[in-house]
């Protein structure tokens, strides 16, 4: 599938391995795990995708690929210190290992590297772009935390927290590629819609993974949103699918001591109600727009690999889906 | 004393207001109270006399001293995280009022708005040092952390650790400053030199201070270092001066699991042992080796200023001491 930017990702690697290595001994292992510890590198496809629009590859749009990941990886090393996450990538997390602290510290310390990286770029643009999609994600986590255990969050409320926390990053991937590539305006527009409506899409399918998933499958801690008192979409249309009378009862479940009981009871109405079918169409009506907005890229070879990686995650949303029955079954 | 930068001090304060803003009303409230608290601004200081060398001031070199205020004080709501502090410049942290997951997310926020105004300066090599500044700072504190209750760090290694942590970001304020003010390159050296030594004079002092200081004094939470187990000056000048059988004494004391008893106690050697007159001492030679690093400004009427800020910080180690003096009166 990643044909056309198979080397480009394998060149992005390398930059980030060189961007995290440092002689010292005490920093060295938890870089070196880092750097071992790849993920999906979904941004960096992005970047190099939308670079090919407007033909122009090189140094400087690896370095850009490179550093949104390394934001992204921050991101994640400061998230799973506040969901107090344990395993990630299918690895012990950096704070399970090496403690809050130095989680914390880890996490400023790759910002500044992606900071600096994007620097070489020389283009105050690309890097506005970044500071500014970094600063909404930050605000998107914020809100999320000031709304921590308000049962009454509203989908719009929902919408907006995931497109800042999410969305933003996945747009200026695509934006700051094709503007870095050389596309013209309206087609670094298009894109930046296309991965707007996809990281909206994405953060709903992680949601629902996080409330009816398996962490054997995923490799990830799960359960997160529950505990952590986090509103999400099979949760708000469950709440607005149940009487009065539910609706406190699961309210009450929400807020009661013994989390894992009451989450359990969560994750069968969730699927009783058909709410986690409902948010994973809300997130295929995403993922469709997203594809509608790559209609100006028509006849480019690279559209085709914009709409597969919808695609691959509108499969996503049936395979979990049909997990979600299996998991119902097991209940 | 900052009359030539009185009016240029405001507008960096008004330009870290304006980032903070935000029409968010779940974040409006912890943005206001950081505006309110504002410090010494001493790096703000330092970029703006710097400029001044080489005379081209303007609304860039605000922005910097704005983004190097920021970046300040991002990592400040961190280290409070870390530290557990309750007061900064005498108000309650932000982690002390808004918890921890906040806090860690607004630090992360106020970085990324600092690159945002560094993006805004369009000078690539700005931003590099800064970016590389901030990375140096993280692994300075990463340092720290991974050799905490390490009672055999050398001095050596101390000073290392500082420079990194607290010396990297006046030298680059210093630096950056100059040359963006247009200085000459023997300038911008020297000015990076004189910000290095500041810096380290000045993280002297703070240790020291947080050693013997008095709270209601100082307006922040003290006592950290031991209690984190940090080794800082005084106590690797007291267990140098001790016979093998005091040291380990010492270093029982240091593990010991009543921190206050023992705290009191090596509050009481380190004056009694004249460890911290001996660390203040060596705060003293940073400071005449960082005056003595502007004689290349002879003539300069800015020159004077950083005079005056080094004496500045060498008048607070003949206070501090006499302060000290008083705390093993009154102990």
């Amino acid at each position: 599938m990643y044909n056309p930017i198979k080397e480009d990702l394998d060149r992005v690697d390398d930059v980030i391995r060189a961007c995290l290595a440092t002689e010292d001994k005490r920093i060295y292992p938890v870089s070196r795990s880092l750097s071992g510890a790849s993920g999906k590198r979904l941004r960096p496809v992005f970047v190099l995708l939308s670079s090919k629009i407007g033909g122009k590859g090189g140094e400087n749009v690896i370095a850009l690929a490179a550093a949104i990941e390394l934001i992204h990886t921050a991101s994640l090393i400061h998230d799973d210190v506040i969901d107090k996450a344990d395993v990630r990538r299918k690895k012990a997390t950096v704070n399970s290992t090496w403690g809050n602290e130095f989680s914390v510290l880890l996490g400023d310390y790759i910002y500044s590297k992606a900071f600096f990286l994007l620097a070489r770029i020389e283009e105050s643009e690309i890097l506005a772009s970044l500071s500014r999609a970094t600063s909404i994600m930050c605000e998107g986590e914020m809100i999320q935390i000031a709304e921590r255990d308000h049962w009454d969050l509203s989908e719009a409320e929902y919408l907006s927290i995931i497109e800042k926390k999410t969305a933003s990053l996945f747009s200026a991937s695509c934006e700051s590629g094709a503007r870095l590539g050389g596309a013209d305006s309206e087609k670094v527009n298009a894109l930046s819609r296309y991965g707007s409506d996809f990281g909206i899409a994405f953060q709903i399918v992680d949601d629902c993974f996080d409330m009816i998933g398996e962490e054997k499958d995923l490799g990830k801690s799960l359960g997160s949103d529950l505990k952590a008192g986090k509103m999400t979409l099979p949760l708000i249309f469950l709440l607005d699918a149940l009487p009065e009378k539910g609706r406190k009862e699961v309210k009450s479940l929400l807020q009661s001591k013994d989390r894992s009981a009451s989450q359990a009871q969560i994750r069968q109405m969730v699927q009783e109600y058909g709410t986690i079918e409902g948010s994973l169409n809300k997130a295929r009506a995403y993922l469709e727009q997203a594809k509608g907005a790559l209609e100006i890229l028509e006849g480019s070879v690279f559209r085709e690999y914009f709409l597969k990686l919808a695609d691959d995650l509108l499969q996503k949303t049936v395979s979990r889906e049909s997990a979600a029955g299996k998991a119902q079954m097991t209940l």
